[in-house]
């Protein structure tokens, strides 16, 4: 049994609450929050659980094992080392942190003192990515084309992220998991509607080149008048298109694409397409953030590696800094930093 | 009565000579293609047309005020000049031509011979888009911040053009008409799959700057398992989804958008959302391509000048143009190109 | 502020404790279950809640003003009695009862007792269902021609009642709301698909006559592989369609219809039809259950008559054991037997 | 080559005759309509094909094999019959006949002359129910429950039939290509919104019940708001959802279905629902009528029985007296007088 305490009762939070409450493998011991309205009100069903106004004091009940951090991005360098020092097991919402730097300290500090380093990618742990994990992975769909990902809606402006921060997060890390290797470079561009105080972004466009014809696009928006969330890979045999709002067939794999005839061509290929049978696999109605919670409590109690551990997470904020940098350079296309495994300090066995 | 000829009898040309058939303002005298089955074919239906294997016979008749050009593009500059030159007013095809520099002949050759040149942009005479630019033209929509065209399906390769000069016309144009103002620079990217000696994309993304925010989006792909054809406008007060692929309500305004707070901030606006109510007008349901030939016929009756024009459409290449160069320069942002009026011949009056 | 007990912690009575607890007009003293475990679960959250594992302890409670009943249909007589007896007001989960004589002593029963009895008929406090009213009582539709409801689902069978004392009560009490007049005869069929022990009917139709053309139908399954949640009301001038799987425009109002011309037709009138736009207002995003609950407690504090009252409950009833005689008798047409407001005893004043 | 002629210019007249046309198995002779301007239209693509006003004179052609006729209902006893004595193997628009005497007249005298009579149920030579045939016939879907279809618009009115007699030969027929027995009983109800002199019902509601718990209803009205044109197979282990106006994925078959569990139970069984995958087949994109008429050759060639032929037509029609004679009778559910094969005259051999 993994004892835990939850930082963070706002948004996220009670949700983290409520899975730590049940899965039968944690405990939930404690909750932090700042605002002491707001931390009775999350806790009152659950008069077991202690709370508490002071990260510092939490982290210094020694029963407990793992910290799960569900504050402000631009807060999870710092509290997430103040967790991993006091030696506990860490579950950090995403991003990971506000930049590749703290990611960076975060993850290596998590390895020197062999703790586990988790980011809260919750999508990653849905059936729907599950199932199109597998098919991806069975070579299914043949060569891989495209990624095409839209996230769009009439979304709530956040004060201090913009868009890509907010949105990009899922689907990119979507993308980590799914393609078999990494994105080469990546351009990025974007407007801000709000008048000059806030420069926040609120909608954008990513594509990132995964060479020899693999092209991901992403396309986020806090301004569209229709919610779209809508995930689509390509391939040469088969694609899947992964609609989030569909209540009943979310994943539908198209058996269809196109056909290169070349045999007797001398000059140039003639190219047709072939249309076959759609199927919608039925997908296990589980809440994915209990998976996740669990998938935790496990890596903890085997010391196995996450699958979204800490490397996952930096890699992630690398893309996000990139997409940053490139929307300010007018969309520019940026060669890709990607921390690689030897990034991670050797540990002493 | 005007009294035209049709050339080219592939898949659009059927479909301009059916529409002047049918248009009382209008004769058909004539057709010409080089395939005398396909030309027997088209033309069986209606035995007073009289039929021609070659371009320049049909020209010298002196009885055919204009003449219909539906033949691939690269022929579109030669055809079109040869026409005009004998004389004739000439409805073009999309893209009024391969290059600009071609597109720019085009435009002088009918300036100076004080002949109607027209772009075949089907598209721009649809109720739908009739509708849009009556609405954006009221102020209704607040300030303009987004498009946002998706037009992707599992198409048919073409030999001769990529995916970007086959359906990037459609939209662009749509945006042309539809924006008060011209683009400052274009960025694309694109990915071809089929094997080597075919260089044509298959997928492109298009960004358009409108500088103030605006920004113009086009998604444009061979390769989607589903079919999407989405072109959203985005208004500071309200918006436009226009679905092509709905049968019965093409058009939807949203009167929701984001409402800025800002009377009393110190440092940062805050922004929230307003949802408001949903209503899709009726369209009539004409042929826009029927509503193009009376408009074609009667800008030649009365001298008027055409919704898409020569310069127009000569727009339209511009921006193909750029696509391309920043296909092939990795999507590097260019300066747009845009002829203005004054790039036209002063006419003697 | 309105004292309440809660009699029931099956499915419905979470959310009506929870819907109690958070009503400024009310306040939650007691819930009663036979299930101790049950009972235990859904008040854990709120310790000052006391628990009973018999209604009658809970009634002698004389600081109890009112009480909800959510327990099975065939207890509804016998413990809404109880209630009504002990001097409580009773808000009672649909069907009001098990029959129509049940449903009468309760209505006669809190008549004499100048008791509130309200049925939970939680649909008619939704805003769709409100803006349907409201749009209908304007006479914008002009004249009504038919109802036409469906809902139908791969549902969970029920064991004690059939899928139209399971599901009609829904679209029943909507008709019952939205219709000026009564219906003058009903129809129904249905079938069973289980076993021969479980009489259960699975899917039925019912069709209702309301005299001068307008009909309303309903078809309620327990066996359909698609979900439907269809309710359209049309009319002579306007039509409205109600999706309540829509996530963002449940109402759909068209404006549209058929047109007869008969000025001068000496035999038989010409009939058209009109096509106009369609038109989807903005619905707030209220909890009905929510609504209810307050519009419970003023009726209460106020001496109002609940929109859904016993006797509205009660002709609902009538309804049901009407569809049920209609099924057995393969359905034979029969006329409804509608309770009318002189059933009520004359009260002392 | 089978030599035809086609009587009817009108709605669908101009299909066959294009399908005649295009047929490799058939040859058009002739045309023949009372209306002298239509006929010379329609024809005009056509110079070989010769036009009548009168179908005696057509009809006295000894190289005309077959006669498809496309007139209204009401003549096609009067036409067919003559068309049958002049030697003439027919292909009549659905209904057969405007009554069951008259399409057994017409079944009686083309089985005494040995000829082919023919109903043209189009809809059941389009790929999706011929899937649905082979669906269902596989055995599949196990045990079948219902069907359920509804066919609603905003309709053109017709002066001579009601609603039943226009659409639910479409449904009626494909219900009897794919159901295993006939109809046991049938109950309908209607309504008519036009004024007195026009009695035509504009919506209606059929219920077939063809014991054992399988029922089949048909939704069909001319006033609907919306447009739905869906066909549900429900069976034990699997479903089919047939939307005929859905381009890409008209059938999806449904994995799931409920499941008894009775092993141990000894007063009722317990009932649950399975979920499983949704697939969606491919279908060829083949106009269904191109496939009837080659079909109507086929059987006139080799002397086959064609598969909606006339004895198929003729239970159509008992169908459909039945649902105007219940209609009459509020609702009443009235046996299925049935043709049998016996009721064919025997043939000399």
């Amino acid at each position: 049994m993994i004892r835990v305490g939850v930082v963070g009762a706002g948004y996220w939070g009670p949700n983290l609450i409520r899975n730590f409450i049940s899965c039968p493998a944690t405990e939930l011991l404690a909750v932090c929050d700042l605002d002491a309205e707001r931390l009775r009100k999350v806790t009152s069903p659950y008069p077991a659980v202690q709370t508490y106004g002071a990260l510092e004091e939490m982290l210094q009940r020694p029963d407990l094992d793992a910290v799960a951090i569900a504050t402000p991005a631009g807060t999870h360098g710092r509290l997430g080392l103040a967790a991993l020092r006091a030696g506990k097991h860490v579950l950090m919402e995403k991003p990971l942190a506000a930049s590749s730097r703290e990611a960076q300290e975060l993850v290596q500090e998590a390895q020197r003192r062999g703790l586990v380093l988790m980011t809260d990618h919750t999508f990653l742990f849905s059936p729907a990515v599950q199932r199109m994990k597998a098919l991806i992975d069975s070579g299914d769909l043949g060569d891989l084309y495209f990624i095409d990902s839209v996230r769009i809606n009439l979304g709530l402006f956040h004060e201090d992220v913009n868009v890509v921060w907010d949105l990009a997060p899922h689907d990119l890390s979507i993308a980590q998991l799914l393609l078999p290797r990494p994105p080469l470079s990546l351009s990025a561009f974007g407007a801000s509607h709000a008048p000059a105080a806030s420069e926040q972004e609120d909608l954008a466009h990513l594509s990132l080149d995964y060479g020899d014809g693999l092209l991901a696009t992403f396309h986020l928006s806090w301004l569209s008048p229709v919610k779209i969330r809508q995930f689509i890979v390509g391939g040469s045999r088969k694609s899947i298109v992964y609609n989030d709002l569909e209540p009943a067939e979310k994943l539908k794999i198209y058996d269809r694409g196109i056909v290169i005839h070349n045999e007797d061509q001398r000059y140039r290929a003639q190219i047709s397409y072939r249309l076959g049978d759609v199927w919608s696999p039925h997908l296990e109605q589980v809440e994915p953030l209990q998976t996740l919670v669990q998938h935790f409590a496990r890596c903890i109690e085997k010391g196995d590696r996450p699958l979204s551990d800490g490397l996952f997470g930096w890699r992630i904020v690398c893309l996000l800094e990139a997409a940053q940098a490139s929307i300010k350079q007018a969309g520019a296309r940026l060669v890709v930093q990607r921390p690689a495994e030897e990034s991670l300090p050797r540990l002493a066995a």
